[in-house]
């Protein structure tokens, strides 16, 4: 060793875990007092045995399968989100400006966190929880990256050991069904009509199931946009609290309202204060920060803090300390009347087109904010087929099968509408308009020329 | 309701919403053509069955107790991080503004992103790793909330169904030793020794537990600050290959070495190339960032992917974009600099003070780096005892019995010196010294003067 390294200009320490490299490897063998010898080839070992990934990843559960390939179309209603050209980013940069230049507060988010949330956060959003009547004395708030977060991790505090049933509505978007499938636990979908889920539906899979939590949404549902009425919050209230249901109200899109009066939460109307809450901002505001908010009752908020913590330890700080002074300055109040008002003018152009292009008996919702109405085509067309045509024709949006909970829903779209200027929702629907009357026309004359049937005699 | 609304100047939509309220709450009762009339108290519903939270919330499995309370101390050592004072302000203040002045940047980064990780820095990460040597054709990257969620979402695939055993490191930290009990996986310690696990109790313990998964931690562990040789490593390799268990390497501390040569991680070593590697920015930048990430092959990282997805859609992209711009500016590196300066003397201000302040009989680790000195006290004494005394004068640390697997650490406890500068660590073992000499003192004194047993006649 020492000769070697001399001939090579190396330190000796080098060369010796050069050595213990190779013999790591078993290409050389040391013999104590006699030196090293290269190991004849028979000798090395077989080549290390790989890993089966298939058989080890084969306890986790399948998902549904993932969404029709979308190509990037030039008009597309696939994404329930607001444009990006409604980004408030000059707002947004005094925003992070303020945030770094304060020295003190800059170096708190920059060190480990509080589980629960960035203390700031947490106490403006249970500050103006309270005076909406949705935080009580005998609740708390714990922050997490988005309302999916906050899901999975009721998921693992509630359905842990995998034997137990959520209630959740039939259609809904995907990634609210996953996080209970892909944790092993069993879902049944309540069926959604023109006015949210429907309640007797509700109350007879409530006995069937026996299920331990139900999943809702208040207002303006993913995808069917439908809103609860004030008497089906509470008809859902009394069902959940009589079967001892962990009743989760999913409101990520309430602010977002365009028209019509405010109703109040399901938390609010709730006396037992039982009902847990979850918020977001990535509707309203930006989407790619993931913060998001649960409000429930005190002992449930523990447990939670305890599987945050357990899951990454705590929400990125930046994003909440960004979120905290977007609030504070004003700028979030400022930036939801943009919204609202881009969402107003979005939400007729897209009930307009509905109403002007779609083929006859063609039935879709009408709802009063948020970023989506579902529309059902008529006479059994399949807006899952039409969708290759429609994406040859520059216009994408997700056919409702990808929503299905145990309904079947091939007939039916959802038309997200917030991410897309009124011309272009305009100009989309006068192309899928067109496919779907034509298609619609086809079947039609197809269907007189049947022959009738023989008369029986 | 037409009077009502005169009478008390309201809109009459909501009078009628009132209305609703009220019967809603069994308070009043509609009829038809004759009107609405107070229910008698006695029709009142029973006040509202609230939940069972204790029984609802048993399911999920209990954690070990959590740490002991530790009071704010002047001096403390219980948590593994870096000062606050090495925190790089400006330069990250720079990244921030460099980051939201560029309005591409900024408007894609608010915008929804891939659950694979921001693109800039995955594809950053991804080079940097393959000139490293981790990263292979047949590897890919995902961008996680750190290494607490990297664990948490491999324990979700790897691990569901729960009737799996995972071998950990004895002692570990309990975020480790939590993510997969939170789960309801079982857990094995296996002992680590002054050089890292212990290889020859590693391969009973294979033997034994047929594990499904084995951590191990190359570099600088926590809470022991032990380093695997290199021939340890190759020899980890082998047993986890010739088993089938899938190894995770977990080296969030092995850029942090202050003294001697780097060593190939295990994922360099493995032809297969089936290891997988966690690694993080929070021990050397930022942890209020939230950012890790975990390279493995592509088969594992697509199911990674999709429970990423699952859990919370993506990690914050605000800051994935700073700490891309903060690697491409150079500043990481010059940050790296400066914390492996400091790093090396609090590591040098530390081992010296144990030298010099422990009792007699006391054993320490000795880390070329990272953040941790595991001390062992002698003759029994117990470290969680002592630290009641030692906050009472200003020190804080977490006792070993908090890192327990399956051994007993009662004696030990955890020194984390990486957030004090060398006079603190000085001072803080000039107390704990003193208190455990006294201590050993009274109990080397209590035994002299116990009584010989009486002579067998």
């Amino acid at each position: 060793m020492r000769e070697l390294a001399g001939q090579i200009g190396l330190n000796r320490q080098t060369i010796s875990m050069a050595y213990e490299l190779l013999e790591g490897e078993s290409l050389i063998r040391s013999e104590v007092g006699r030196g090293s010898f290269v190991t004849s080839p028979a000798k090395v070992e077989d080549p290390a045995k790989p890993l089966n990934w298939n058989e080890l990843l084969s306890a986790s559960p399948r998902l549904d399968p993932p969404p029709p390939i979308l190509r990037q179309a030039p008009i597309s209603f696939a994404n329930s989100r607001p444009s990006e050209l409604l980004f408030p980013l000059e707002p947004f940069r005094a925003t992070c400006e303020e945030v770094i230049a304060d020295e003190t507060v800059a170096a708190s988010i920059l060190q480990l966190g509080s589980p629960a949330g960035y203390a700031p956060l947490r106490t403006l959003l249970a500050r103006d929880g309270a005076r909406e009547g949705v935080v009580r004395q005998t609740d708390d708030l714990v922050i997490t990256n988005g309302c999916q977060q906050s899901l999975d991790l009721i998921q693992r505090i509630l359905c842990s050991g995998g034997n137990s049933t959520v209630l959740i509505e039939d259609p809904v978007y995907p990634g609210l069904k996953n996080v209970f499938l892909s944790a092993g636990t069993r879902v049944a979908g309540v069926p959604v009509g023109p006015n949210g889920m429907d309640v007797d539906a509700l109350a007879k899979a409530i006995q069937r199931e026996r299920p331990r939590a139900l999943v809702v949404t208040s207002s303006f549902q993913n995808p069917t946009g439908t809103t609860l009425p004030l008497a089906a919050r509470y008809a859902i209230l009394k069902l959940a609290r009589e079967a001892g249901v962990v009743l989760i109200e999913h409101d990520i899109y309430g602010e977002l309202r365009y028209r019509g009066d405010a109703l109040p939460t399901i938390k609010q109307l709730d006396a037992t204060g039982d009902t847990i809450l979850l918020r977001s901002f990535s509707k309203l505001a930006f989407p790619g920060l993931r913060v998001g908010w649960v409000i429930g009752p005190k002992a449930f908020c523990t447990r939670l803090t305890e599987a945050k913590q357990s899951c990454d330890l705590h929400t990125d700080q930046l994003s909440q300390a960004v979120l905290s002074r977007f609030i504070e300055s004003g700028r979030l109040a400022e930036h939801r009347r943009k919204m609202i008002e881009a969402g107003a003018e979005r939400l007729d152009a897209t009930l307009a087109a509905c109403a002007k292009f779609l083929p006859p008996g063609s039935s879709y919702t009408h709802p009063e904010g948020g970023m989506n109405v579902w529309v059902t085509l008529p006479g059994g067309l399949d807006a899952g087929e039409l969708l290759a045509r429609a994406q040859r024709e520059g216009v994408a949006y997700l056919p409702g099968r990808y929503f299905a909970v145990n309904r079947d829903h091939s007939s039916s779209l959802r038309i997200s509408f917030a991410g897309l200027a009124p011309d272009k929702i305009r100009q989309g629907f006068a192309v899928l308009g067109s496919i779907y009357r034509s298609e619609w026309q086809r079947m039609e004359d197809a269907r007189s020329f049947e022959p009738a049937s023989p008369a029986l005699v």
